[in-house]
């Protein structure tokens, strides 16, 4: 159970960021992020002939993180309201004459970034969901017909098997993964108010290097660029400029609390069958506590609620956010930053410690079969079930 | 602007309850939906061979909410704790001998008319949204080219066009649209655990009325019959019974969350527009006061505001409640029952009002020229995205 | 387990509408505080001069809700977009010249009766909020020695007693019920934008029927007036109107939040103790289920914990719809109501439920015992808590 | 706007965590707080005669935060699920043989510590409120008969004064500070299971150094112990353990949720005065933009509502996480900590800039006087309201 977290200064990293989240999220990941979004315009407009490449490279080698001083951005976000304008300002700085951020508004710097933030951070919290998914199917298999009692409304029912619920674990992750998976990463690239004004002449060089990508041949020039950077960032090109219509932000919001209460659901099980009076299930690194150390407490499954938890009400922070002014919000579009870092880091946590807890699961068929009391159930049908999901996969 | 509401006891329904979703989600729209269950479980097995078809019609019959008192359902909903027990009791009562319910758990018809509820209630919702982007189109082709001032936090920017504000109230709208039209609507059919104990003998006469359905030919009895009673019913097919799996609960929610975020953008670009000082836009309709009746306020656009913002914190109340226990939860799937109603009422409700405000708004472009203050912008790349935008539809 | 509400269109009510908060939420009674504020006022404005008293005799004869239709009511809301209108324009016709609402806004009777409201809806829900914290006294009186095992992270730690558990609950209840019951109820009165201006002659006469309240001799005649008309309605008199300051629904909000939330932690206690694998207590009427009516659920508790789990989605709604627009907001004021509806009923089904869950709760003590597993723990301390916790009250 | 913040890899730092709040929540202050209850713990012990003065001077000259690394105390507390057991091993190492943490169990410390970090926040957060209620003060004295328009559904209505209008912020802010000021603050210490067990003998001496407390004189050992370390921490007594009672939890939230709700109100009024076509107020330190730098956007108040818009998802989660287990919680607890470090940062943020807005608004009452466009209104009452609202602080 060795935790990672890029968290120096957080007593909580161990627990609540857990997983390879977190250092995607990091105040250099963004700074990173954001000068990716500048190297990736000059790239784009030197291919449109826009910029010089000369001038595109001489800005995508000052596009370094490690050149600045997180710190220092960081405070002079104030100054216009975003970090945009600060690592604007310092990239401009190091490149001299070079034309950085150009036709660009701090929006489409931040707005980009946040997606390359989140395509990167969703590498690692899909990595885990799907591990967790895996190690499921795993007890799935090996407790394909595994009879235990059913239980409703926390009350003994009925014969079930711990590889139907095991299989139940699994696809709601792995469908929760699926729609993670397809959320729409997408560039942000409008200028001041989302015209795409000034963004290059109507008659600019009509070879952006898009020639090649079929059906967009004819293209507009402003929208050529677009897809353009949207290529040079590996992400979608959108419809239109999305600065206020925050669809996306909404949609990603509602996948993460979908996949955080795909993780509690099994976790709790994990939680309720792990219990002194039940003791079907146990961890295999179960944790003491500092009073009483001979007790075995399923202490990943517990983290992973304890992340998972915390999902909703950012979920409805960031939807109660999409409701923004005109060309440029005037609050909510700054309101979403924090939740969405918290989010992706909240759902990771919790998918690395669901790995965690069901990868090292010990099952104690034995004492399955005793809680159960009843000879020979018929679990025919629920183990048809299981084949069902297990061949899905 | 006449309101419709199946809530006679409702002060606020003019305001908070527009449109036709109410009616789909009302008490008696709830217990037709579970009778519905009801009857096309019966319709599907005896096309299974596992009642007579007597049998099913007389329970078809008898599956007509108007022969059972809703008040009285409602009440007697407290003894099991839902109100499918109430109704299984009514409808045993009513058919004598036929085989009701049979295999079926309460929340196998709960879930079942969860879902027919909501796919009812989404005509009207998804008709509203897609009229009120249909009117953002009209707009948006009516204003291709008329300039007005960008504003971005609040303040005056650069010059856009009218008509790509319209488009992108559009295409925010018809998005969040087609993701709700996307939602998973499926049968709930498990027996008590979930497990299919029980449904159909393993030997079951195996053509249960899918013999036609490509690729399930070799499918299992039980699976066989839950494929049967979906196709009654109208609904998708699950891989396993979701009783505690809410992730499609998850998705609607965050679906409907995004189109009250959407409608919500739109709503309130319009108020800014038609403020007294700013003067843009005027709705057609617009409402006086008790105290001023001179004033001209853009009620339609106020209350899809004053219900959009209902929807993000019952997001989170579904999405916490994905949390569930075991086989059926204690607590959290009762906690899904209210909240997913009024999340319907108030996004249906915000929809049909930015439907209103749109199709009536009057536009004052000569106010636009003169706020704007700036003589021939080019707003080429405008005019392009405005295209872009049209044709994608 | 006799549910009663007043909501006859609703399956749910037995579940979810339980007590007598329902009633006092429901269209029929805030059309009745509606009324009731404009008799209030008419009552005030003839103490102090501004009326006749037998206009507003006229006008009081006219506010009993009997003889309006709420459903006309509440289409009526659509116009202006709160229903204030709607009963202002009847209320008018149905006493012909008498002065209705003079001085008044709209907003001024949807404010005070959302107090009316509350102010009634908090009497019952207080009733069964303190009466299930009886009933938790009754139980810690009990069982002030009966030793169990206490559970950390859901796993048997160390010995304490069924009755500091029950303490326990009596303090949360207890005190969410204090601060439930402190809450700022006041009435609301300004006028259009709040100014008081022209709600009665700066030179009015003075005695407005306050001269006996101390301190408020010399106080202006509008505060005075304010004044009047809070005595009528029994509510508190606020140091400016509030149209736009809501703190108060913030405050009531997370009040209910808190008792919620207090409730939920009490019938989770009880649902897991219920559980068939630890036994340790039984609801005295328990449910069964359509399939399994040999189970013994804790429905009471469990539908507890349905309702509580509505709340915080709901206080977030009402926090967030704080942020208001000048002198009235265009579109966050319209989003309180259905949300402070539902919070009432859903916390105050809440509390009658665990109150009827605590009442009838069965210990098995011996079963307590067994489960502790050991010999005479020193508990000394813990009836020590369990005696401060009961002299406190 | 100088920013402070003690989070060096943040990129939003100088926008989302403004003022001094963020300093008194980073690790190292969690962690000083986790080490300042094991000293204050020392320290009542020895008082009690329960441990020798030497060890109790021991270990708390042990606990000093520099002596320890925050990073691996947060990787450290992964293994038991909290970072409390991290610590105590840490300090168990550090001092050898003293007796660290006796009787305690590491939600003691962790809760202990949880209130004074809040205590130490609040303090800053207090200050930065009641600085914009001061601000709100001196603009409601200084513009007490400044006539301006009322707006009401963002429509021009009735003659109001910028002074009753700033006094209504000044008025909400107050009154939020108030309830923060009073929330309680309670040390915890119960031991494993929250029953006092071990603590002390029940023979322990009696004089714990709290004789000279009136009524407490005959107060049980165990709870005189808790005393004594809530008098070393200057925290208040609980009633009782409350390790599964939230209710301070919840209402802290609350009453966090309630101040960003009061100082986003006020943000939003200043952006919407600020608005190009109002003109009527003007940050005095207004920012320009990447792309458009003539621009003066009143970015005080905009970070103020992107911080304050934070708050109500994060006030659900807290009051959701009030539901806990038993006695103690598995998952409920955890998701406690980051978002009640995450709302006291973003409220302390929005009070610091909305703090800046007011000192350093510029108002222009002669375009308020155009925008009102009314001859002489008469505003007497207005007046009398604000001289009120002044009076009473």
């Amino acid at each position: 159970m060795r935790p990672s977290s890029s968290r120096s200064d957080d007593v909580f990293s161990g627990v609540l960021a857990r997983g390879r989240v977190p250092e995607h999220v990091s105040g250099r990941a963004w700074l990173q992020a954001l000068l990716d979004f500048e190297a990736g315009l000059a790239r784009a407009q030197a291919r449109a002939g826009l910029i010089t490449v000369d001038e595109a490279a001489a800005i995508e080698a000052a596009c370094q993180a490690d050149l600045y001083d997180v710190a220092e951005i960081g405070a002079g976000a104030a100054e216009i309201g975003n970090p945009a304008g600060a690592v604007v300002k310092a990239l401009k700085a190091a490149v001299a004459d070079a034309p950085v951020h150009k036709g660009a508004t701090s929006q489409d710097a931040m707005d980009s970034a946040a997606m390359l933030v989140t395509k990167r951070a969703l590498g690692p919290l899909l990595g885990d969901l799907r591990g967790a998914a895996d190690a499921a199917e795993q007890l799935a298999r090996t407790h394909r017909e595994t009879p235990m009692i059913g239980r409703t409304l926390l009350q003994q029912a009925q014969p079930t098997t711990f590889g139907l619920k095991a299989a139940g674990w699994m696809v709601g992750l792995d469908e929760a993964a699926d729609a993670l998976h397809n959320v729409r990463l997408s560039v942000q690239f409008g200028g001041p108010v989302g015209t795409l004004a000034g963004a290059c002449p109507a008659s600019a060089p009509p070879d952006v290097g898009v020639a090649g990508i079929e059906g967009v041949r004819n293209e507009p020039p402003p929208v050529a660029l677009v897809r353009a950077i949207a290529r040079e960032l590996d992400l979608d090109v959108p419809l239109l400029p999305w600065h206020t219509l925050r669809g996306r932000i909404g949609e990603l919001a509602g996948a993460l609390g979908v996949a955080a209460g795909a993780i509690g659901k099994a976790a709790l099980d994990v939680v309720l069958l792990a219990q002194t009076e039940v003791g079907e299930v146990r961890e295999g690194t179960g944790g003491g506590s500092t009073s009483m150390p001979h007790k075995h407490n399923p202490v990943a499954a517990i983290a992973a609620i304890g992340n998972a938890k915390q999902a909703p009400g950012l979920v409805a922070t960031l939807l109660a956010a999409m409701v923004q002014e005109h060309e440029r919000a005037a609050g909510a579009w700054h309101a979403e930053w924090r939740p969405l870092n918290e989010l992706l880091v909240a759902t990771g946590s919790a998918a690395s410690w669901l790995r965690t807890s069901l990868e090292e699961l010990e099952v104690d068929a034995e004492r399955m079969r005793t809680n159960l009391n009843q000879p020979d159930p018929d679990l025919g049908a629920a183990a048809t079930l299981v084949d069902r999901a297990l061949e899905h996969r």
